[in-house]
């Protein structure tokens, strides 16, 4: 446990720690849907988007394909689901809007309150495999008050690359000890505790919806478990 | 001259642009001579230390000292200036304390209000030379409300370098010309220009105080020139 005292800067996981990706593409496809007459199941159809992520990652980590950041990734992944699910109804520009639903996904209903507070001792920052334009664009859609955006994309490695990590550590702290890193996933927090980071583990058991039984149960060696941004901020003293 | 409707992002630049180094130096001098029992010419001291700062990063260009951040640099002066200017009663943790002034920088009287304005439609990042803890921590000490804090730190080469202005179209935009660069200084901009990004000039007169007079005379190749952020928000058409 910590009381954070001596924390200077909380960087954040943001899809599924953050951010509702799952609920927010299922009802943005639904009403894309209605506009556009399609028949999509979208809860299988944002499933297997995700599912496609760590893969498309994978290719980029061991090199078979050079340095491409989460949108063109996305992009690659969306146009063979496309096919997949039978939708050849809509238009580039509609594919182009579609890719960018990642850019408008809304937060887990205690988030932005709990930033505010925690934003008045700690410097908050992402440190996501998103892109920063993703990133900024999310911001500024569903108000994240953010103090700065730190991406995999600045490093050209993805999470759980130990790059991506030692930036949050180089950029905003004497000490790999003065930044905590916040994500709903065990693995990431494993990776940035190599690197010396602080952990927080903040569950979120409906990130692939409820039907899916996720593993929530902490690592011992987390620094702190909440069940939510509000939990957490308490933890830290805020 | 453009009207805004083909530009996604806006990056300033800081020192002089943004904020008011010289008089925001000044007064904490000053405060500190009246707590720390000190006689020193607090207007000639900002100005020794703001014109070793392009000294400081060409050795870091010429490839001289290998990469430091400008708050190293900022020291590295400012430990120099301590003995020019005859101060021996600091303790480390005051020169510390003292190095971060940087980190403490007032905005312009307009600066907040009109960037607020224009963040409704543009993306605002710094794109400074400045260390990004620099940058953040003035940004929440200001109310500074930038949307992302990009810097030279994240490439390892100080502005005028293309590769800092290039960092900005790379994370921002699909194409230069949707990045406008917003300074103070023409240099700064004709090299931005360089790169492809337009071009916004804000003179701020007063920034090495009254009695220096500055070339502030406009390159008729700028997109914009505005008196202030107000004026420049209004020709962005916001």
């Amino acid at each position: 446990m910590t009381d954070g005292s001596s924390i200077r800067a909380l960087v954040f996981d943001v899809f599924g720690t953050v951010v509702d990706w799952r609920g927010s593409i299922i009802d943005e496809g639904q009403e894309l849907s209605r506009t556009a007459g399609l028949s999509v199941d979208w809860p299988r159809f944002a499933d297997r988007w995700r599912e496609m992520y760590g893969p498309s990652m994978d290719r980029v980590r061991r090199g078979e394909i050079p340095w491409r950041n989460l949108d063109a990734l996305h992009r690659a992944s969306l146009d063979e689901l496309l096919v997949e699910f039978g939708v050849s109804a809509l238009s580039e520009e509609q594919k182009a809007h579609l890719n960018c639903v990642w850019h408008r996904l809304r937060p887990w209903p205690e988030v932005v309150p709990a930033m505010q507070r925690l934003r008045s001792r700690f410097i908050l920052g992402t440190l996501s495999n998103g892109n920063v334009s993703l990133l900024v664009n999310m911001a500024k859609h569903a108000g994240l008050p953010w103090d700065c955006v730190l991406s995999a994309e600045l490093v050209h490695a993805y999470k759980p690359d130990a790059a991506v990590y030692q930036l949050a550590v180089d950029l905003l702290a004497e000490a790999p000890g003065e930044v905590m890193m916040v994500a709903a996933h065990q693995g990431d927090l494993r990776a940035a505790a190599k690197v010396g980071l602080r952990t927080a583990f903040v569950p979120r058991p409906l990130e692939w919806g409820p039907e899916r039984k996720l593993d929530t149960s902490p690592d011992p060696a987390f620094d702190i478990v909440a069940s939510g941004f509000d939990e957490l901020a308490v933890a830290l003293g805020v």
